[in-house]
């Protein structure tokens, strides 16, 4: 079923509003302008509602914040909950300061979310947020291993049962979540982590997944994740000797343009529990 | 004569302010300076002004628009309006909201345009602005086509006389028009849309060839969207098996890197109306 | 001793405070990622200082300035200056406008700087703003020659010895200067002007440099200017032909991520004086 959803992408080309940092903006715009989806970035509260209004679905990033950014945020969510449109955050950063976590905290306080997606500590902080209001649990390894993975389970599905958004960690390894299903997902490459952004790229696609395939989000979801994981299995195996995180960051793009439905069905590498 | 206004950039080097979303910001600077110009980017209101009196040229792109640069915006026109200085805007989703659509009615209202550059959907908004307030005309294509091209070219005339404005029309076909002539060119690429900014990169471009040839800005214009539809072409056929949308924009900046004014007066393909 | 300090950051990996302009963010973070260090971005004032807090250096970019980030970069200075973390200043076109001279001046008066990076231009608008108020002067040639060579390294001694930090001068020649020492770099390559935020992503790596060896905040400045010298000839031998400043700025990542600090010690290229 993955396949489909990224050939609904292309066939449909979903507009999907991002508020988006500036550091990764232009990344995320062209890679999902490579999916196929179509971009529309909008950050002022004088306009972000009536943007998320003429989309299929909403993205919100909370690199680089500030209030003016945080304002449009939630006024776009509310829009978004109105239209029955799906919404994802990334928590960029969330335990890194106290203006994040209270912007995350009124995020979720204000409309619901579709699906989360970002690394352990990012999600550690934002179930805090919701229960005792602890900030990153710096104790906890970020990682996921096998090891920690049933762990990790047991709290992804606590956290998509609390917010009723799909819960999305990524990392070596992938875990896309709903309350009783879960997409564990292998493979990528470690240079996705030396290029600024991959998670925030990741974000941006999930959204226009979630966009073309609103009724089925863990899928589109996991889609995503496992698009991004075989793209960057692919942008690193073509680097040549001398390439690096440069010309791996221009192939990453260069492998999802090239990504088939067909071939995303059938070379996605994953498991369900 | 194209060809004579690249080599005028590549010569003088203007320096040009962008006042420019933040999306494609990156894009638009290095293709300036692959073009040979100078880019400035400012968008405050505290020094805007005085970073226009420095410059050749003003590019206003209504991208990411917020109170704060709309501000910078109408300082720096009304700047390079006491100075003649070349003004370029371009009205990025002005139909997409009201606050772009009171956005670009202020800029109209506030000083003269040299040029603008959008798709047809932006230019009949502007329109609509000035006669009589209507949004985008989203019942009307946006494409121009073989069919549509008379009526359109007669829209663009009535546009370029009613702002005063030398009228683009970028897509498959571009469209450069003064009160009484018209560049009809065609080629480009269709990958051209599948890369977040082309749009924003001519209207830069524009700038930049506005600031040489301040006298003679139909020309300037023609020039600028003939080398982007031939650097489309260029880096869309240099593109390797198994490269997508990620290379296409290298090898744009490369193509317009490597174009020399002989080369764009030889190559250009454009038609005069 | 330069290729150890590389080997620091590779091994140390210091989070990094980038307080930087929208256009060039994107290569700063992706060029600290390809040295090993760790991009965080943060601008507003609600968490600027936190975020320092969490950061072993920081660095400001006078770039598309706002009275906002201009807050941020305040309160994070002070920060920094209170746990002793080193700081660079990138004043970008400080004289180009009033409001960039007052914002540089406020950075001056308000904490201790550990390095300036910039050209003869803006580095000698600081110093004017520190003893007679006077602009941009110019009446000086910008760039560094041979014969301008003594006459320069007594300003940037005088320099270093007012602001107390590390002076380098940038260009065809980078000078790197403190009150007593000076290191002397030749090379490079002139495409280097021709990609936007060549000087911004020096100062950025330069700010992961200092993180990694704050207590050698000279060598440690030096071997930045080196990596980037370097880097930036080897990039531009690698072009193929019909490749222009699109691959280049791809191949100076890549050439970085390549660089390891055996080589940079090896064929790093300065003399001392």
């Amino acid at each position: 079923m993955l396949g489909e959803i990224l050939d609904a992408v292309r066939r449909e080309s979903p507009l999907v509003h991002c508020i988006n940092n500036y550091v990764t903006a232009n990344d995320c715009a062209n890679l999902l302008l490579a999916a196929g989806a179509s971009p529309i970035m909008a950050d002022d509260p004088a306009e972000s509602a009536e943007i998320t209004a003429r989309c299929r679905g909403l993205v919100l990033n909370l690199g680089t914040p500030d209030s003016r950014r945080l304002e449009a945020m939630v006024l776009s969510g509310q829009e978004a909950a109105r239209r029955q449109l799906p919404v994802l955050l990334d928590p960029v950063g969330v335990g890194a300061s106290a203006f994040r976590r209270e912007a995350a905290a009124r995020i979720l306080a204000s409309f619901p979310l579709t699906a989360v997606r970002g690394n352990m500590s990012e999600l550690r902080t934002l179930m805090g947020l919701q229960s005792h209001g602890s900030g990153v649990d710096a104790g906890q390894p970020d990682n996921v291993t096998e090891q920690t993975l049933p762990d990790v389970l047991s709290f992804l599905q606590a956290f998509s049962r609390k917010t009723g958004a799909v819960a999305m960690v990524t990392g070596e390894m992938d875990l896309v979540c709903s309350g009783e299903r879960v997409f564990v997902l292998r493979g990528g490459h470690p240079i996705l982590s030396r290029i600024t952004g991959s998670g925030c790229m990741l974000s941006a696609l999930t959204g226009a997944f979630l966009a073309a395939r609103p009724d089925h989000p863990l899928e589109a979801a996991a889609a995503a994740a496992a698009s991004m994981k075989l793209c960057g299995e692919r942008a690193a195996a073509a680097l040549l000797p001398g390439e690096g995180s440069g010309f791996f960051r221009v192939r990453l793009i260069d492998a999802l343009y090239n990504l088939t439905g067909e071939d995303l069905e059938r070379s996605a590498r994953y498991e369900m529990r």
